[in-house]
């Protein structure tokens, strides 16, 4: 396909409007819409939360009977399905819509293709693949669980410039400045649901909440707690039982205690050598529809993940000191013996954050997964 | 005082233009000089190598009759001595110019001020403080020679983003890039010493020279080697002289391989608890004229400097890849039991070079040293 620079600039857009809904869209995807009738912008609209109208159907109404004969761009493939809302290809047919212009295909099982196929059954003109990558890591946690099954993995790590994120003792409170920490809850704030391990909770009994930046919901709330170690007056247990525990133990007693604080408790294998089946971890909160996961945790947790090629997106905040001695790594893992089996990832921004830089890498085999290449 | 925004932008050229000579004035000062004769700019100059002509004296030569009435700009106070050149403050006088404006006085004790006073009883108008903190920093590794006898310690590190600068083995041939390898080049061409540890020239048998960008000369190659490990056949040590050894060892067998080579070997003191004496070994840059010196050694050279406040400036490569485990940390210290306690930087800048990200960290009492204030 070739596309015009007015079809870039007007897909501009329409992945702008599509970023509008980020973090709150969860488990729909980001999805953003504009018309053009000749040289005019006649609607937008972009999707701002599920069960809400989609974007095609804001910009169509904005746009009203100057649809007729106009070209719609959107970032991905209108759904063809009846889900929450009624499928968007009738209403673009049906409101005289020539050209349809998309930056990607829904990975969807339920759509793939088959929203184009519709629309051009219908006599609407379809394109896509204009700013494809752009769009792909919008919805990059969306794209991973309809294709693998399970959330994209976002690790954030708080260390100094040489890689400790502890004093021998575990103080780590705080190593980085207050911009890094509140930016830290802008992040939290993107994902629905926030991960950690027990060593964290009882380090440092954290909330794990959105509290520095305005949120209109809270994540999810998700503990790895191999032998069911967390105790119930915990503050991530908090009192509005937005939290999930998953565990190897069946102690029925610490069940009941945790229960009547609102959490949920669920069983997952333990394996001898990693502690909890991390892969089982992740496709639990894959059918309860998370997206994407944002991970905070110790170095053992960040190990295991790192080791079973479960890091997608490293998300690290380096504060301008030293530690050195035996302060705490960022990842407890095996011995790496060759330069050429480290894991490698690839920086994709870098910033600095009041006093502190925040370093944002990607691991290579989640890109090419979500179609972003390499 | 106060400034125009004439001046500033003047100044900004001044500042800019002696940036021309970094890396070939040593032991000079980079100085860069500018004549304004009404709106027009009639002079320019910057100082490209010890015993050229002064900034001053050359944009004067250009400037000629048109000096008569004119401004002059200089990102360092003119010299009032005799040195390999005559005093810059008499031709500034005799060519006529009626104002001087200056960055920041000169450290340097034989003037110090004293530039500015034969210039005001000559009636030339003079100021000075305009883009100070900007001079100050180009000019780091003359002022602290100047001020407290030892060159600007620069030590580069090249590292995996969680901090390791090596497998457990020793592995470090390459973590970073093409690029990034390329950049630390570049960077050693700007110093006239390039200081290691005899662990690293065993390790790795390094040449620590300027090779992968042009360069007009090459740094003086500086090693500390406490007992004289370093063997006559090692690359450092090279045909042409251009070796510094400081070490604590008497072996004269040994001296007289490595002098047979062409290299200088100087006796330093040796502490008990960390090897050579640093501040002595910095102090013996500093008289032989060293402003700064770029540091690329092993963790256990780069955490003695770093326990005796000896880094100035810390520039790491960060490679996108994890080593973990037990790999190798940037520093060797004593453990930092408080978080309170330990080394504090500020990040200076930061920026993505080919795969890699260089932070440039600064020391706070360093900054304040050379006036760059915190």
């Amino acid at each position: 396909m070739t596309f015009s620079s007015l079809d870039e600039k007007y897909m501009a857009r329409a992945v702008e409007l599509s970023q509008c809904g980020e973090g709150d869209t969860h488990p729909n995807p980001c999805v953003g819409c504009i018309i053009v009738s000749g040289d005019e912008v006649v609607g937008e609209g972009y999707h701002s939360r599920a069960g809400e109208d989609h974007a095609e159907v804001l910009a169509l109404a904005q746009a009203d009977d100057k649809a007729r004969g106009a070209t719609m761009y959107i970032n991905l493939e209108p759904c063809c399905h009846q889900g929450r809302t009624p499928p968007c290809t009738d209403s673009i047919a049906r409101a005289g819509i020539v050209r349809v212009v998309c930056a990607m295909e829904d990975p969807n099982p339920m759509v793939s293709g088959g929203g184009f196929d519709v629309l051009r059954t219908a006599g609407v003109d379809v394109e896509f693949g204009l700013l494809e990558s752009e769009a792909r890591w919008i919805n990059r946690g969306f794209i991973t669980r309809m294709l693998s099954g399970r959330p994209w993995v976002a690790l954030k790590i708080g260390a100094t410039l040489d890689g400790r994120t502890a004093t021998e003792s575990g103080e780590s409170q705080w190593i980085t400045g207050k911009e890094a920490r509140e930016d830290v809850h802008k992040q939290r704030a993107r994902y629905s649901a926030i991960m950690t391990g027990s060593g964290t909770v009882e380090a440092d009994d954290p909330q794990m909440t959105v509290r520095l930046v305005a949120t209109e919901k809270q994540p999810l709330r998700v503990v790895l707690d191999t032998s069911l170690r967390i105790v119930a007056d915990a503050q991530i247990v908090g009192d509005d039982g937005n939290i999930l525990i998953l565990t190897g133990s069946t102690d029925v007693e610490k069940r009941i205690a945790l229960e009547s604080k609102g959490a949920e408790i669920v069983s997952v294998d333990v394996n001898d050598d990693c502690g909890i089946d991390l892969q089982a971890v992740l496709e639990e909160l894959g059918l309860r529809e998370h997206n994407d996961v944002f991970v905070e945790c110790g170095g053992k947790l960040a190990g295991a993940l790192l080791e079973h090629g479960l890091v997608d997106e490293l998300i690290v905040y380096y504060a301008p000191s030293v530690l050195g001695g035996s302060a705490r790594g960022m990842f407890d893992t095996r011995t790496v013996e060759r330069l050429i089996d480290r894991p490698q990832f690839r920086f994709q921004d870098v910033t600095q954050i009041g006093d502190d830089v925040r370093a944002r890498a990607v691991y290579p085999p989640s890109m090419e997964l979500i179609g972003c290449g390499t």
